[in-house]
């Protein structure tokens, strides 16, 4: 309802003063005292409310898993503990998880997996990180075609699954050490690339600050780059992009 | 044409080795010696090759410039000096030129502007790079929204054009500085958010790298970095998406 | 007592030479051999000493409470650890401990709370270090408003609470990841803001390097930036200003 | 007026619709295409809106001078050049330019300076930044008192003029190389002191990245930092403070 | 000749004291007071001394050239200027200088070019430093192949030039921007690859700290770097390299 | 075979279609899900696949342990644990480690030692990463002498032990700290110096970037630097360049 | 003995061929294999070898104090741990160990203590670096005075003490955070100042760069500043500089 | 005189309380608004105060310059530029300059040089920085051994004039690049070396701080460091040890 539409049923009566005033001060979020949790956020974005667990303490990890799936019927939590899992797990016995990833969902709704993003990583050690990406992008509806090992050190692997990756709508490549994976894809692909560093590697890798840098300064076109080992910030703009591409 | 079919006429006697073979060494550039012009671009990405103008000698550029406007009727560069844009103009009298983005081009083709996508600002100093994404983008067929100095020391300026940027399919988030304007669009958008640190401010600003790190730690979903400065990329980017949009 | 007039009452006879003497050598701190300890801070700066807990040995530790209880019939001290809290606990039972934030006090004086600083957060993470803020605000007798998790990515939380920020005659901006939120609330207040970057965040934000830059380049006016983590710094310098409000 | 009000008076007819809907759609800022002018600054703040000159193209300069000396009947700009001061001197003759601390200024209300902050600078060098900040604070109807050349490598030039130091309500110590100056200024006084870095050093100062570190991780309490060369940020709180002060 | 031979010779006469005195005092460099010219260097290490021009004065310069002229009957100098070799050619007529990679020679010698060595380029503008490489490998007698702008955002340029790269003793790639290049052809052939990053790129590379980073991170084997920019490091080592392949 | 002569072969019947196809996409690595195993690496490099054992899983390793030493008949291995030790040795009891170096393998084919590569150090600490590139070396067939503790600091053990370095094809320097070792062997050999810089020291040599930073700015020649620690890169490298000696 | 004289004593015959021999080649330390032990270097420097102990492996501990003991009768380790202090006990019964400071010894010479060096530190945290500067100048011979305690955010501390620190011949100023302490005793003594920052502080200390950034850039001549921590290193200069002045 | 001593002298009235209240507080600095002169600096410390030209404005400089002439009979100033010095050279035709070491002096004393400094240099690029270091000593009084481009890439031509070195009371250690001739040194030498980073070089020095990163890890004894291309600091430190050495 637009503000000059609510003014005129103010005016005219068909809804109440204090309708009007909560509409204006209307708080799309639930007061917890510690947090603020967001209940209108599939409405607005199309995503649900994702709970980032690392570091959150258990009492209050329950409190808000129990609120969103009061509220929304499933639940999805990136970087849990296996600690995290077996104390959701004995509250919530649906719910699920995934050691690799550190993925604690409460998969409620099951949605149809529609589209296609292909997460790709240049070494095994990349693939924690993929995988927070690419369940990610499932959770939220999209099909994902997983392409792991194929860094640019042996090209011909890379070169041998490309048609695979060339037939997403939008390509996640995460590599950690010197990162040149998404320039290589990014000259093969016409869709856009979402790369990730990762932490992997040691010395002069500085914890993914190697290839973060590599990245962004990418000479390929169609290049973005998300954090260092944020795989779910990558499979969430997959999703929002792979949505874009098949509405 | 696959390996399979190919390999079946060469057997068959349809096309000679000779063609067969020149198909498995085809050679997708013209080598000009001290480059390798890419003439299959626009076949293979759907978007033509672009020439990055600074620093090349003034006889390599002319070349490159008649080479890609013999080829494709139109040609595209950015980070042109005016003195560029005056020895191309002569050659080529339909070359124009921006001096606010630096962009030269010959504009050849006039492509349709379809889609939508919102190139935001934080200051007035952020344009010349918000520019070279617009134009960017438009050169593509991308219609473009411009939304300048929305900055987050202000936020009801960014509150008050929301609803322009909310209609778009992806939005270019341009800022220096501090580089905050990103994750305030970030949470109020459903749509792909491409984050562009610049150069601007001074001191601690690092000459960019203060935004760059602002950027990727974005705590907003659905937010990815380019380059410092790198409007180009931003503007390539965001046409993709664009594209996936209005497929 | 200004020189002048400590001279002529040295001429005068009123006052000895040895007090006179004793006057320009003053020691206004006790030796402790590892440490010397400032007794007339309160006098001078109208604060009491603060022990930083953090690192000190058990027998050290006891030995400065023990100093500054005797002194000043009150106690108050940060980063101390669970341990540090059971030894001091021991022998002295008035002692309290908040294990969130880390600080222990012995509260013998129970300061009325006067004047208003608003304590704010971005994230749930960032409590902690706001804690601290907030509670040696009020230590020092400052009436402190916490509004939690109010971080930029959903800018409407901030809204919906800013009225309760507007009243403060100070505000602390505490924020972790890209630190946005002291720009955002610079932009709304017409008071000095605080910035407390946090280590809160992983990859790039480089254990709070990126929200520290950040802070430091805000567009935003009327802000100044302490340490990473530095609650305590924050709330002292908001008493400060405070206290001058409300003189 | 609170939305209860407004929404009585349309319901009541006191108001009609229209002026209802400006007050919720009201755009508090000039539209100048490529820039947002904050026409209500003042009102908002208590600070009429300053320019930062460096950068602005000249026919943008004029224009915003123009604009906002049409308004408020003074203007205020930093970091302005030789250039830009005979560009508007030309159009506006009251114009007033100090080349030290490049401020181009309109000194229309001439406000009555009231309070006390004190500017204080390690070495000569860093009196270009003291300027702006002392200039800026003055501008807005601060009394300032200057106190320079009181670096910490000669402890005795400080301690002579502690008095007029700790006389202030706010203390500003701008210096750089190792910018050791704010944290003994910060044991020597009782109110809160600004600490700006400069970037007056050669080698390992990297530009005043030296001083601003040592800053930040200042000891001393009561130390807040704000931007390299950031004069003009210091001046402002300063301002904010000194006004909190004097209520 | 051994200490033990030197020390018999000693005691039975056959050489004085003064010549095996000379023998341990012996100085292997000409003294010129501001410099000592190492003019033994080609008998110990098979090369002769080179000059790095930048920065030295003119007078300096031509008394360096000439001690080296008249010693070896050659010259060669890296990072030259114009003006440096208008003043060297006056003098030495034979000089000759190459503006794109700075060299400065009198090539007196003219040595056979042996064995192979692979000099690559990513792109067109790190074609000067892949210059200095180059003509520093031909000048020390090493054969050269130039494969240039076949930078990894286009890898079947690389593909389709392989196999010249693959007959090479030692394979130099510089690249700017991301540095991938190094890694793409260290899994492409089984001989070392000199890596040298360029300082070619914007933004967040940081004039070549970027594609430093990339290449020591290289997760491909038989990998090693030198300075950002420093082609003639590079072509010194590939030309030892090349020397004991085709030894 | 050249594409030429297939084709020929295909279209004379000599080959069928099928295994022409196979040629063309043929697969070069074992598909294990979560990783691809190069196993055609030694014919196309002459070094067998190497793994790098730190992070991963036990039945990963025990499965790529597996594959490879049926395939190869030897293995190895750098960075492996104790434990990942006792369990690739319960199964295959030819299994050998070195807990210093942290090299794992089953040295199946004994190769012969051949031609000469020195491995230096500065210090005793740095013998971990030394042993890596030698053990690396020798694994690969190459002869290696080891002068350890040789670091400038005490240039004498370095001089005395100068002609043993000086027999060899390569030199591995191996320092930490300030890393100066490389340059001063570079001045003394007249063959290719490979630098490894190590994370040996404390406080400013920030985990090894001093010494990686010092070896890239060497002002000797015929230096070029692996990562920090890199032993396995430097016995690799050295091993190519030894084989190019004595081939 | 001079080259000349051992050469004319070879020639009459005073002395052996082998004797000469073994002069040009003498081996001034003992080959222990992973080490090369320094048993000249008290003649050569007027200190004896230290041991730093911090990563030795247990049975190379003791083979090194056993070699330095047995040719000194006495001898210095520092970064000792208790379980390295418990083994060297064991078997050398007469060992001393400081756990603050970190040193272990056998201090058999029991020097006399002379001139003086005034060991300084800015907090109670700095000790355990001041000790082990302290302690290492005493086993040397020097006389200390330790001053802690006088960071500048109390500077009346530090000028009560002044008078005992203005004696010395040489200032050691310990100091982490900002590290400001070096450049006021810098302002008021006439002697040499050693700064050493600690890596003492949090934040944006970053491990003690930022305290040994302000020292290298203080303001105060006369300073000069060694590695994060070394308090060992601090020691030994005060010490060289000691026995100049006493000399 | 002492504070007891001053009172006993009030009391009894040898001196009046005006004469007891300028002692106490004493200006031992003359206030020129924009600076304020140290006139009493040589009493304390020995060494009359230096001026630090670049920067200063003109009319200041002569200004100073006079001050310090009338006061000390001789003026000493660093990094001046040819106009300064000609400015200069027309009020005061005693004026002398070097341009090499930018060092301005009028050098009315001629001091006797006594004791001996060495200063090294490891290129001829590093003479400059080498210079400032060498005249400001030999200006307070010491006698000055240079000894220039012995760099560590040439071991020999350091060995070879290591005599000269060893004479000396301290030697200054003067390098860009990789910085590593300090290390070298501070093994052969039993005197402090106090090593001095220049920003000679290009790429990865960074502007000195490779070479400053170097000289801090040292792992030789008795070094410490000032900052980039700080001869003076260097020079005025040596001759405070020059001092204490022959006083």
């Amino acid at each position: 309802m637009e503000t000059r539409e609510l003014l005129e049923q103010v005016k005219s009566g068909k809804i109440s003063i204090e309708e009007a005033e909560s509409y204006f001060k209307r708080e799309p979020f639930e007061e917890m005292g510690y947090a603020k949790l967001d209940m209108h956020r599939e409405v607005r974005s199309g995503f649900s409310e994702v709970i980032f667990c690392s570091g959150k303490a258990d009492e209050h990890l329950l409190h808000i898993v129990g609120k969103l799936y009061e509220k929304n019927g499933e639940v999805f939590g990136t970087r849990a503990s296996v600690h995290q899992y077996e104390l959701v797990k004995e509250k919530f016995p649906a719910a699920e998880y995934d050691p690799l990833s550190g993925i604690l969902k409460i998969d409620g709704k099951k949605r149809e997996k529609k589209g296609l993003v292909a997460v790709c990583t240049a070494g095994t050690a990349d693939i924690a990180v993929a995988e927070e990406a690419a369940q990610t992008a499932e959770y939220f509806g999209t099909k994902v075609e997983r392409v792991f090992d194929v860094g640019v050190s042996g090209i011909h692997r890379l070169l041998f699954n490309i048609k695979e990756i060339q037939d997403a709508n939008c390509v996640v490549a995460v590599a950690g050490m010197e990162g040149a994976l998404a320039s290589v894809i990014g000259g093969l692909v016409d869709v856009p690339v979402i790369a990730v560093p990762t932490s992997v590697g040691y010395g002069a890798s500085f914890h993914g600050l190697s290839a973060l840098l590599t990245m962004i300064n990418s000479c390929a076109n169609g290049i973005a780059t998300v954090n260092i080992d944020n795989g779910y910030g990558a499979g969430y703009l997959a999703t929002q992009i792979n949505r874009l591409a098949i509405k």
